[in-house]
């Protein structure tokens, strides 16, 4: 009898571990939530204080750090651990080595993205509603963040572009470009290039060399942000690639374009509308198809206050950056995406990064000038199907925030390490305009913004390991839908 | 009248450049050379040193460094310049960085293949038989050359295993292993590993890396060619992608084998045999299909001198790593490569490469060694379709041979500046083995291989800008038939 009663309790056993793993397959959702921003928004110092906050939230934690995080404040995130990300051939997110900078003795900021990784989590709760709260304690949400560089979204005008035309479109970039040094080596290089000739392929990659560095220093020396084709800035696997040994040629008039159009396909013009139509095809297409098709939710980490200090010119290329980002999320009847797939994205995320580096009284400027930012771009198509929301916030945040006494008044400060100097520093940064800066703000120049060091990682017992400003209002928006 | 005259002409001209071009279309042929070889073996320099005397060969050459390439000894050569690659999306053979490094003072071998390139030559001839030759003057074969390296073909032998074949397979390799400061810390780390439970992703990348680390000093360090998987020797742009978190599980039972395969989908075992899958059908499937499918001829390169210094062990692991290497060339009916495409390489060139290392007297002795080597290969499976041949070459002829009279004999010398040193050395090597090397060999260990520096390249008005060894007699075996 005791062998039969054995068998029967396993059996038992087993018939209840079936239900309930059916239960909990029914049960378990995923979305994959994209992460982007032009160069220097933040992306990974973002992703890596949001798994840190989300792997140590739940109800292991001691504290709550994310009360606005509507399944915390109900108390009924169990906890977030990582599992296995499902793209084997796409690179991790490598948030060990984005932590073990962080707590380096001085702290450093992660290294930036250069290309696409992923990384996946795997949210613990109690469901509240319908069937499933009744079927199972407890349901999974399977986050996966992807990470890409924001420039890869400004390519995608050139898909409606031909060759002439994108070079007639980077024509009108001569103002910025002629800022940098490194334009009068493209420019003298290209008047050598005879177009009509036969096409010379060590030429051509010196020309797109010396149109790389021109890209490069408008981008990392002088503050620009729109760079076209945006692999030359991060090439990642197709380094000395020929589809990237491309440029635009500026300035040509019609004629010429019409000539050079009925030559032969080895010439050099040729060869160059060969290598423009190939990234179309080969590395903008792709990418869409492969994966922003697949991507359920995006994030758009824009650094306001980099450009505010640079100056107008710089200001506005950001702008116009930001609306040829935006061409990619407006689902309407004329975007070219439609062509290739159905974009799913259903919330789109504009939030203004590094608000910790400004003073409290500002953080609503900055809401307020970004969204105006985003309502600009609204106003010439609507994102369909997309809800468009914008946050300020700060992933890690990297000051104090106090008041000092001027006179008779008491004024705001911020408090942290100057990044460059490496030393303790008080400052008022200046007042953000709430709306499109003025003329007067940029004759003022009235802003001043510090880069500052990350803040010493804490021992912590108290969960995460550093101080945030709206993650859990960011959670709430991005994913609270998903875990009722 | 006189513009009358002027269009017949104008059509008469225009007709004869048809006729021509067609001529030329037909007569053009279009030829595939891929050269690989293990690390170490010298790809780099070879394909710098062959182009530079290709692109410096002809009639526009004082001189002839070919003599015994047909086409230049018959004068039939007109020139060799460089033309567009055809894959806009493969890397470029960095032939004008080579040359830099060559060219700079002190003079430095260019840096080694780390991914696959390529490079087109267009070679223009005079045809000299058939109808091709009373149709038109000259001819042109476009000559790719493409470089990969030479691990990649040592994952082949993966695509017939599972992942606890593979295992087992390298269970064997064991004691060369053992060899590494790495195995201690990789063996600890897997024993630490719970294979039947729920699979941590950090600890798999973690172990994966100890592998990596081992793989790399046993290769490096040590002296060894096989490893697998072989990308992890070199992960290009599947760098920190969780394929490569791979590793074999040395010294499974056959229970145990059988206890896990029964486990769920996400256990650590589980898991890592799903990475090796997706190794085989996104790693290894992808090269042969993409790239070895189209390749029409292939030379190997083989450095036999650094094995021979480094002992017998390393000697006998270059064996078969050989062997390995070989078998993705008999294209047999058991070769599992006709599966996926019809592989189309007619002529497989093994080449001893460097041979300006050794005094002359011994450059017999390596042909008649490689030979051995490639012959005991065959002996197992033929290479049908596929004709065989084994050369001794040297691409930049680093050193000068020289006499030096030894008592009353005259023996021969190697002259030139040791690359380490820094210092010009002349030096007796010692005897190259005619056979796979005895005991007796080892246990004398009669052989002392130096490497050199490059020469510094001449200023050449005499055509090319290094000597070589036999690059014309192997651009007689892999192209002379196609310049007839």
């Amino acid at each position: 009898m005791g062998s039969i009663n054995r068998s029967f309790s396993k059996l038992g056993k087993k018939v209840s571990q079936k239900t309930q793993a059916f239960a909990h397959r029914t049960s378990d959702k995923h979305i994959r939530l994209a992460v982007t921003g032009l160069s220097g928004a933040g992306k990974t110092a973002f992703i890596t204080g949001l798994v840190n906050q989300l792997l140590n939230a739940g109800l292991i934690s001691k504290s709550n750090n994310l009360p606005l995080w509507q399944v915390t404040r109900e108390e009924r995130l169990y906890g977030v651990k990582r599992d296995l990300q499902p793209d084997l051939t796409v690179a991790s997110f490598d948030y060990e080595q984005a932590m073990a900078s962080l707590k380096q003795t001085p702290s450093r900021w992660p290294a930036s993205t250069r290309s696409i990784s992923e990384l996946r989590l795997a949210i613990k709760y109690q469901p509240q509603k319908g069937l499933l709260a009744k079927l199972t304690d407890s349901a999974t949400l399977y986050l996966d963040i992807i990470d890409y560089p924001g420039e890869w979204l400004l390519d995608l005008p050139m898909l409606k572009q031909s060759f002439s035309q994108w070079s007639m479109s980077q024509t009108q970039r001569e103002n910025i470009f002629k800022k940098s040094d490194c334009y009068g080596p493209f420019n003298e290089a290209v008047s050598e290039l005879d177009l009509s000739a036969e096409a010379d392929a060590v030429q051509l990659k010196q020309i797109a060399s010396l149109y790389q560095e021109l890209l490069l220093d408008c981008v990392n020396g002088h503050g620009f942000y729109y760079a076209q084709p945006g692999r030359l800035l991060l090439p990642g696997e197709l380094v000395d690639t020929p589809v990237l040994a491309l440029f635009p040629l500026l300035g040509l008039s019609a004629e010429t374009v019409t000539k050079l159009e009925a030559g032969a396909p080895n010439t050099a013009y040729q060869v160059l509308k060969t290598r423009y139509k190939q990234y179309q095809s080969k590395v903008i297409t792709p990418f869409y198809k492969e994966y922003f098709a697949k991507f359920d939710r995006q994030l758009l980490l824009v650094d306001c206050f980099t450009p505010l200090n640079s100056g107008k010119e710089q200001f506005d290329d950001m702008t116009q950056a930001l609306n040829g980002i935006m061409e990619s999320f407006k689902f309407g009847q004329s975007n070219i995406l439609k062509r290739l797939f159905s974009p799913r994205i259903d919330k789109l995320l504009f939030a203004a990064s590094k608000v910790d580096h400004i003073t409290r009284d500002q953080q609503g400027n900055v809401l307020s000038l970004l969204t105006q930012l985003v309502k600009q771009s609204q106003k010439q198509a609507k994102f369909e199907g997309c809800e468009v929301e914008v946050m300020a916030i700060s992933a890690i945040k990297a000051t104090k925030h106090a008041m000092v006494r001027s006179g008779s008044a008491e004024v705001e400060v911020v408090h942290g390490v100057d990044l460059s100097k490496q030393e303790t520093v008080t400052v008022f940064p200046g007042e953000v305009p709430k709306t499109l800066p003025q003329a007067s703000f940029w004759n003022t120049q009235g802003f001043e913004f510090t880069h500052f060091a990350p803040p010493q990682a804490t021992a912590s017992t108290q969960g995460a390991d550093f101080e945030h400003i709206r993650l859990d209002h960011l959670l709430q928006y991005l994913l609270g839908d998903k875990l009722n």
